[in-house]
């Protein structure tokens, strides 16, 4: 829902409710279980959103991380100029973009543009009580940079050794001249990423006699991680056809990148970026020695050579992964069921995969008279997944719709038999089919069908 | 460690290695799961950082909450007012400041200091292409106002009746004078809390005929909550003798509140706030309709009356509740054991609750020769719990220390026996009780001691 909405909002900027908070946290806790907990070679971090403000002039966000934006002069309003179809190349970070429509201008005929102007999408503030230039930093457009900066402390607590990644999900602000497409482009908003070090060409055309040269070049990790990306993108239950590629050419590169491919998804307002690989090359770790005067080469013990690693790194945001899932998985049919009791044009299915349902099981007695059995059901469901909902309030069609409709992938019911035979009925979100299940088989049964 | 480190740090921000991040993603789930997932009368959100600047006019906090600083004319280091022992109170937030030294002026005798001003310690920023008065706000001090802002989309889509609570877990930013303390006074911070809403004293005497007038008073869940909060705390394994309270006296009360009382907890620095509860009446959501013009009453059905409700905040910080955490779990002895190589002077245990443990078992084989069998041992222990180390560098004392250091509850300990007997030493961190066990047997056994 958008942020501080009573005061009209604050253009970009988005609050979540309850289901889309639990629906955030099983996509980060999942996310963190695959890539840092499940394997031996990533290690997980959590670095500031304030950083001083060197990090920012060192990685080049500073000067170079710049948005065109003209302005209409009969309406006023801004334009990113990346928006208008014009190819410039956003840097660092580019970002495709291709036929977003322009409005007309509000005053009547075609807008009348300034000349571009530059503007920095950093939020800017100030750290300490004298505002002035010495106290100037910006709250972070990207995670990236605490990976580096921290790159010596981490290998050292972690006694890692190359190729090994490090791991971060948090938030970030860009200043955007033009939020758009609901959850798309925001303000404020999180990223998941691993900055992956790999032996860089030049450390494995030297080592090519020992272990190192067997091990997978920079370019060989790049396509790996693409795919374990798209794989991870993939398991979340998002359709094949809906992902693409596009492969930056190499005009359009950002400075510090050998290769960019984007994942893109099929969103209702276009194909457009939802996670990305990087090569970023060793520009992050020698940009950083190079201003802090701080050695952040790595030391490979074998050869007892020191080099900047090269970075492999994938990224994904938060926010458009919710929103590709929620596209996916939403469908629109005609009432499924004969008996729905209102005239409903039409039934709305969030085929959400269980893993990320806010809700994984709801519990719903056929009348209010069976509520004493039911919530005994659901509180003993409830020590078990947390993720239980109860319900007993209107009709049990109108019930089952409406845990259709946030994805819960099976609704428990209790009859006037459950007290007889002590048998619940299991609805399956998707197939509708109903299965009796004894009340003392029932977790076995849903701890196979949740996990 | 220090953010940014490389460029000399940035005052009052810290970054979290693996470990940190760990253990605070092991507390923040431990919280939501008890607080939120556990619980039908409480809902979570995730509001955003930057909220429009209205927000902050409405709740007071851009008009009185102030920190008073002064500046010493000789060395020009600045102090709060609050630091210096004069009873000045913080407001709206007050935090219990007692005895902390002043140093001497490092250019020699006493400070000889200004007069002192007025601080508001929120960042500000802008929010928009153009820096004026119209594009500025800040970065929220506090995660509450999400809580009461979003109030009414909450109560529609979770269909909650008061008693309810909203739960939130989020960054807040405060431009601290002096940071200090390790992560005790850090000007990045994270901040768990409930608003909890109640029947306001007027709507629950209306309704005293009624189910309400069974209700608990707004002062009984006050003491309901404190004893919550409390017993979470203390289930982290946190020393009883270590906490103790505060009750705000009435003339130092926010101007919002009508009871606050803080829970302390003995650092090694005195005896300093922890997490509180403060009882925070109908201020904020009256505030909010006052100064938006929407609707923020609850709407009682039984009744037919609409009011706002009184809220209770039980509220705690996630770094000082991990700082807590370990000054409670660490113990400095002589070394534990004989067989010790070195002539290591002390041994340092982190006596860490298995729950919150970034390592829950490391495994360790006696020998590199053993390293297959520990390895395979190692995989499928971690497909289980994914807080599994594995350690072959080293002497087996030099390994269990480490573990012990770091609060890893359980090592597994792969021997030439095992290849035989199929059983594996597992020792116990703070018994050292060694015990063998059966490798079919060993998910299970571990499975009983974590959970």
């Amino acid at each position: 829902m958008p942020g501080s909405e009573i005061y009209g909002g604050i253009s970009g900027i988005y609050d979540f409710g309850p289901y889309g908070v639990a629906l955030k946290n099983n996509l980060k806790k999942l996310w963190w279980r695959t890539f840092v907990e499940s394997r031996d070679d990533i290690v997980g971090i959590e670095s500031a959103i304030l950083m001083n403000r060197q990090v920012w002039q060192a990685s080049g966000h500073e000067k170079d991380f710049i948005d065109e934006l003209v302005e209409c002069k009969k309406c006023h309003i801004r334009y990113r100029v990346d928006d208008l179809g014009k190819s410039e190349v956003r840097s660092p970070k580019s970002e495709t973009n291709s036929n977003d429509q322009i409005s007309k201008c509000p005053s009547g005929g075609e807008h009348e543009f300034t000349e571009p102007k530059q503007f920095n999408p950093m939020f800017k503030t100030h750290v300490g009580v004298v505002e002035d230039e010495k106290s100037l930093t910006y709250l972070r457009p990207e995670t990236a940079q605490g990976m580096f900066t921290d790159f010596k402390q981490v290998l050292e607590v972690s006694r890692q050794k190359v190729p090994f990644g490090i791991a971060q999900i948090g938030k970030n602000f860009r200043n955007e001249i033009n939020t758009k497409d609901f959850l798309y482009r925001i303000r404020e908003f999180e990223i998941a990423e691993i900055e992956y070090f790999v032996p860089s060409p030049s450390a494995r055309a030297k080592f090519s006699a020992g272990s190192l040269g067997q091990a997978k070049s920079d370019e060989e990790w790049f396509d790996y991680w693409l795919n374990e990306w798209q794989e991870f993108i993939l398991s979340l239950g998002i359709n094949k056809e809906n992902l693409s590629h596009h492969d930056h050419p190499k005009k359009d590169l950002a400075h510090y990148s050998k290769r960019t491919v984007d994942i893109l998804y099929n969103f209702p307002f276009g194909k457009k970026e939802l996670a990305g690989v990087a090569n970023r090359t060793d520009f992050d770790l020698r940009s950083h020695e190079k201003a802090s005067g701080k050695d952040l080469k790595y030391f490979d013990e074998l050869s007892k050579e020191k080099y900047w690693p090269y970075v492999i790194e994938p990224t994904l945001g938060i926010e458009r992964l919710m929103l590709a899932i929620i596209c996916d998985a939403f469908e629109e049919t005609k009432p499924r069921t004969q008996t729905t009791e209102a005239a409903t044009e039409k039934e709305i299915i969030l085929h959400l995969n269980p893993k990320l349902a806010p809700v994984k099981v709801a519990v719903l007695p056929l009348v209010k008279k069976l509520s004493a059995k039911a919530r005994e059901i659901y509180q003993d469901l409830k020590t078990c997944w947390g993720e239980i909902e109860y319900d007993e309030s209107g009709s049990i069609g109108r019930r089952y719709r409406r845990q259709d409709e946030i994805g819960t992938p099976y609704c428990i019911t209790i009859d006037f038999d459950t007290l007889d035979d002590n048998k619940v009925t299991v609805r399956d979100r998707d197939t509708m089919k109903q299965e009796r299940v004894e009340i003392k088989e029932l977790k076995n049964y849903l701890f196979g069908k949740l996990s």
